[in-house]
């Protein structure tokens, strides 16, 4: 009899590459303004425009409206920029942002072979994240995982969002489960972890090296900070299912 | 001495066909719904997004959203689209629509070989538009028309919008040109013939077939409505330029 019925999955940084897509994306529209003649240093334009992620949040829209906006505020700017060539400058950003979005969003290696062995198991899946909903559709459909994730719970739907508990409580009650009977995998200790814990739900944090990966925090460990597990490839998760079914047994 | 210096232009459905092509991408949004598994007859559809549409303007960036909503509310609708379901055909509508818009946006076929032809003469050109300044560039920039334009007015830069002849006149001034040494070329009576007749530029209406077309609208065309040229092809513009520096002459 097998104890662990359902797993949970983080989206972004879990399943694929969110932040290095969208650093490298972001990069690609300061090349765009950069080729159609913005005078500006490749090495500085990346600072700033990453700068502006972190200040205006990386859901905003209006990223290069803002660097061009800093551009001509800043001292010693080469050149001001007029109203003409500043949209000309934002709309080939932007063309070459979505262009590398489009393109290049994949899976991390391990992804789809773990789902598939899930649904040879019979055990359930699921992705719990935050975000845009329609965003993370569209993540979720370019990424073709519609097919292979049992359930998809986006905060915004019930209005319960990251790093409250009730979330993964309204997962469990979805499913009809008990959290022992469940494991969550995340890469936010803060966001995935400790409102799993919080549920009894087995916890595993997933070392992806995105921007919130613990080699990269200085988090200290302990009580219901700590997951249950640490892995670095998704088909390691296996072996956690037998440990976790065989200690039930 | 030629008497005519500079052109102006239209952008949407005078250079390019730019209602089909919205019309053609709602339509993938469409299908892309349906392949998913949306249940509804594909006519129905496509009436209600062009009604959409209608209502709530071309620009208007939920057309998806208000699509499904309505849906949800319709007479004798086939199911209740859950909100989880609505995200993923939203998504997955906008994904195909953009790809369509990306991928087929193209140059009248007359265009690029007049526009060489101008630049041959020394006759100046712009594009005097309204609309969204980022889309407009997006257009722009993606008809790979930005070198063979000399400048590019948007009514947001201004404040001033067609049919407003001040926009005509700022463009007059900005050439330092007088109206009589100018053509302007557009497909609508009402903001781009009239605003420009007024500024005694030279005024000719091209036909493209598009929905503002004389051919679809019921309009009586008099006195200031009247353009001076109407032509079907930007091959007879050369024809129109001559008559008018033979009449000067």
């Amino acid at each position: 009899m097998n104890s662990i019925k359902l797993i949970g999955f983080d989206l972004d940084d879990c399943l694929f590459d969110s932040t290095g897509l969208s650093e490298r994306a972001r990069i690609k529209g300061i090349d765009a303004m950069i080729s159609l003649g913005l005078k500006i240093d490749r090495e500085k334009a990346i600072k700033v425009i990453g700068e502006i992620v972190d200040e205006f949040g990386s859901n905003s829209s209006k990223h290069y409206n803002y660097f061009i906006r800093r551009l001509n505020q800043m001292e010693g700017n080469i050149e001001y920029i007029s109203y003409n060539t500043r949209y000309k400058y934002i709309a080939a950003a932007v063309m070459a942002y979505h262009q590398e979005k489009v393109n290049s969003i994949r899976l991390y290696d391990d992804v789809k072979k773990c789902l598939v062995r899930l649904k040879n198991l019979s055990i359930k899946t699921a992705i719990i994240t935050d975000g845009i909903p329609i965003k993370q559709y569209e993540k979720i459909l370019r990424l073709k995982i519609d097919e292979l994730i049992g359930l998809i719970i986006i905060s915004d739907e019930i209005g319960i969002k990251k790093p409250n508990p009730e979330l993964f409580n309204y997962w469990l009650k979805k499913f009809g489960v008990k959290g022992k009977e469940t494991i969550y995998i995340g890469d936010r200790i803060d966001k995935d972890i400790v409102p799993a814990n919080l549920n009894k739900i087995h916890t595993v944090y997933l070392h992806r090296g995105g921007k919130y990966d613990l080699t990269h925090v200085d988090l200290k460990i302990r009580g219901s900070l700590k997951p249950d597990y640490e892995i670095s490839n998704l088909n390691e998760l296996f072996d956690i299912i037998d440990d976790i079914n065989n200690k039930e047994t």
